[in-house]
């Protein structure tokens, strides 16, 4: 069967990830621009476009399905990524409209979580599910949700903040102004914060944690420690497993979705971290939902899983 | 225009109310039959469809669109409401199988708390909207959930059950086997529930709710005692504002819907609950969500919402 083609296109402050992405989820060739280089929308806009040219002809195709942006900011309904803080681009401007200037071609803007859900949906571990719910576990907690096949965007464009549910009442203070929001447990800066609390908490702990300066410590390190054992390691990831695991169970009572999956950072300490979420998961998941709900890790690879995510998104046309 | 018509037919374990309802939502003509006097589903089935048929007769109506039907246990996927266990149908089956031996007409099941939804976004207040979440108050807390303009079913049919959202993590103990779900707190039951732990707590207080036997105070009581001022009544429903104005908040950030409804005894008493949902509820939303999407009361009336919400979901067909 011929293969179709589409373009995803990852917008970070610093890099642009350009791929051509094939429909069987493989990325034929790939380039990057630094965003930060570039201060009006329409150049930068021409230049992907130009390279999105480059790439079919170097690779003899002649139709791609469109392409599909993922930016923070990202707004599917006014395709615009306008007022994201960390970019260069000033004013309100249509993604579609300027780039249809350079090329005919229908053009997707989403935010990340949401790409990475429709991503593990169309290329990764969400293949043939209708019902699914994806957290993305970073600097915050992000988090993009699939119901019948198609990404939930709900009244504004922007449905699926589960990292501020407020899942602990009371609870941390988040910067979005809210207190005990998901993100300020279970995200990295939410580890860390567990981390240094417990180690306040637990003064006569003189393990590999207690070495690393304050303001270093990353949720990598606790990763890494509760892998070689570390038993105060161990019991940051519980806590954490803990409340993420709840959070989980309570998205279920939403859209009882086939899988939760989970990407990001802390999901790569595996085990240590994932043990703790599943227990938390099946003790917190209401009873109707047992063995209909799976909970998984994302099965995009790392270096695709941005461009994979955008490429995807076409689709949800 | 010409009207159309449509059934709806409302099952409780003791009478089944069915109404035939035109496209306004005017329930044109009604009648009732007792649940409890029928063991024999293909007998109960086939009285309900000689009624409808002299339901049409009688009014001149020659097609319907369909019959909906709401029930205790109702599966929309499977058509069914088999194992309900305040019926006396015994063993599987499929109604629309059954009706159709007697009349040629699509038939749809559903829940309550979905008809409710859709019986808001068909004849209510949600009219025009396409995302809304409906929370039902009686002596469980049910919730629909319309996105795009359908009801949300999820992977098993049984998604939008809100009312077992872990809301107090280490909470209330719930009957569904876990802790701390919203329904603890804001059903019927739940109020009466914080009513009896507030008179313990106040043996000072001497109010018109420390005259009424433990065992019959119910959540009216504490309505009627708010209502007429009375401070420990009024305290009762401030907590259960701040419970349920959190946990709607919670599903704001999950579909972002234009508004969430309430529907139930409860919310009856008026504005000695509505205002601490409110107020609970402003301050618990993600700022993103801030003036796009409103607290509103049920607009349907109390005795037409269950035929009117069984007959709306047949339009999800």
């Amino acid at each position: 069967m011929a293969h179709t083609y589409s373009i995803g296109v990852d917008i970070g402050g610093t890099n642009t990830d350009i791929g051509l992405v094939r429909n069987d989820g493989k990325i034929v060739t790939r380039r990057n621009i630094p965003t930060n280089k570039y201060f009006d929308i329409d150049i930068y806009l021409k230049d992907i476009t130009d390279i999105v040219k480059d790439m079919m002809k170097e690779n003899d195709i002649e139709n791609i399905e469109g392409i599909g942006i993922c930016a923070p900011n990202g707004n599917y309904y006014k395709c615009t990524f306008s007022g994201a803080t960390n970019l260069n681009f000033k004013g309100d401007f249509n993604v579609q409209e300027i780039v249809s200037r350079y090329m005919d071609v229908p053009v997707v803007v989403s935010n990340d979580a949401n790409a990475a859900a429709f991503g593990e949906l169309v290329y990764g571990g969400g293949k043939g599910m209708k019902h699914l719910i994806m957290f993305t576990l970073g600097t915050g907690v992000g988090s993009g949700i699939i119901i019948d096949g198609k990404m939930l965007l709900g009244s504004t464009g922007g449905a699926g903040e589960l990292g501020h549910v407020i899942t602990i009442p009371g609870g941390r203070q988040c910067g979005c102004g809210l207190k005990g929001c998901l993100e300020t447990y279970t995200s990295a800066t939410g580890i860390r914060r567990t981390a240094l609390e417990m180690l306040e908490n637990n003064p006569s702990y003189d393990g590999v944690l207690s070495k690393i300066p304050a303001e270093e410590l990353t949720s990598k390190h606790v990763g890494d420690a509760a892998n070689a054992g570390d038993p105060l390691a161990i019991q940051i990831f519980e806590e954490t497993g803990k409340v993420l695991g709840l959070a989980m169970a309570n998205a279920c009572s939403f859209s009882s979705p086939e899988a939760v999956f989970l990407m990001g950072g802390p999901v790569k300490a595996g085990k240590v971290l994932l043990d703790p979420v599943r227990k938390s998961f099946a003790e917190n998941l209401l009873f109707v939902y047992k063995d209909s709900v799976e909970v998984r890790v994302s099965e995009l690879p790392d270096n695709d899983a941005a461009i994979l995510g955008a490429a995807a998104v076409i689709k949800s046309l």
